[in-house]
């Protein structure tokens, strides 16, 4: 019995998601078989949108849809402080906690060697370049606590150092709601080192 | 910072496919955003492509492209069984198994009252009506070994009767590859009626 082409290739798209495997995927392709005609053609429309009416705003890098960007857009931000991310979506994770106002930066990657990825392909020199046309109070660097991320944050403050912007990274520790029992060693060394008075 | 309408729309889109919720519908989304213009116009089409391309076979309810069934309009297959699923996913993937070359008939469901899902909006008439003027030697009953399958097997052996023709179920037992610690007692009570001599 032969398969239904159309399936196999809504299928062979949908396992160009990240995470979904050829099974999952034809799941899902059979899902929109199901779905109301209305749905599916808004499905289609919703995917042709984010490619057309989003874009990367050439300040900061975030995504932006229309005109102006989320961030640099925002009169009401401090633009004092300037919270660098690897990219946009770790922005839109921090705007999600609150707390935090000023503008953002979006590296777009992060120093790796072994995956070909070279200071020089990120956006480290714009970035330095913002700081220094901009009078910023502090850069917080926002960047995960890997390998990756560390390398990245040492070679951007080391970059940043002559501009004598204040240059800070995010806390490391107990991750709150988690249990001790479940940290790993280097969480609870790095706990310890951040240790604060109470 | 204001979101993106149009990642929130495509996410409610992928929160519509069974299984995804709203954090991976949400990653979902900024992966078709990072995708290549070219791929997301073939992911739009070939979502538009299922509904426009795919239609029931009138006869056994499979999905079939173009206009010829896949099982029914094949000469080749033997049309003295007739293997009944609950919809048509069932049937690829007894195809995929191989083995089987007989016909196929689609219910659309199972008989499940707390689901308002009673016997007379099921195929079930159909399938009577085509048992009696088809010339089949064998119904082999291929739903699930749940309450719901169970009952409608059931329901379904009775009405069929009065053919005459032989009706019957898959085998209950122990998964292939799969290990008695983690069998469910009725999966072994099952295993153990179904014994075989060797």
């Amino acid at each position: 019995m032969k398969g239904l082409p159309s399936i196999e290739n809504l299928s062979l798209s949908f396992a160009r998601l990240p995470g979904i495997g050829s099974k999952t995927a034809e799941r899902m392709a059979y899902a929109v078989l199901r779905m109301e005609e209305e749905d599916r053609i808004s499905f289609a429309k919703n995917i042709i949108a984010v490619g057309e009416r989003i874009s990367k705003c050439p300040v900061c890098g975030l995504y932006m849809e229309g005109e102006e960007c989320p961030s640099c857009g925002d009169p009401e931000r401090d633009s004092s402080f300037l919270c660098v991310v690897t990219e946009g979506r770790d922005a839109e994770t921090i705007e999600k906690a609150g707390g935090y106002h000023g503008l953002y930066h979006v590296l777009g990657g992060l120093i790796s060697p072994s995956k070909g990825l070279l200071p020089e392909g990120l956006g480290i020199e714009h970035l330095l370049q913002r700081v220094k046309e901009g009078n910023f109070e502090e850069v917080i660097l926002a960047l995960s606590p890997t390998i990756e991320g560390e390398t990245t944050s040492l070679y951007v403050s080391k970059l940043l150092a002559p501009t004598g912007v204040k240059v800070s990274r995010l806390g490391y520790g107990l991750p709150m709601g988690g249990s001790i029992d479940y940290a790993d060693g280097l969480t609870i060394a790095k706990a310890f080192e951040g240790r604060r008075k109470i």
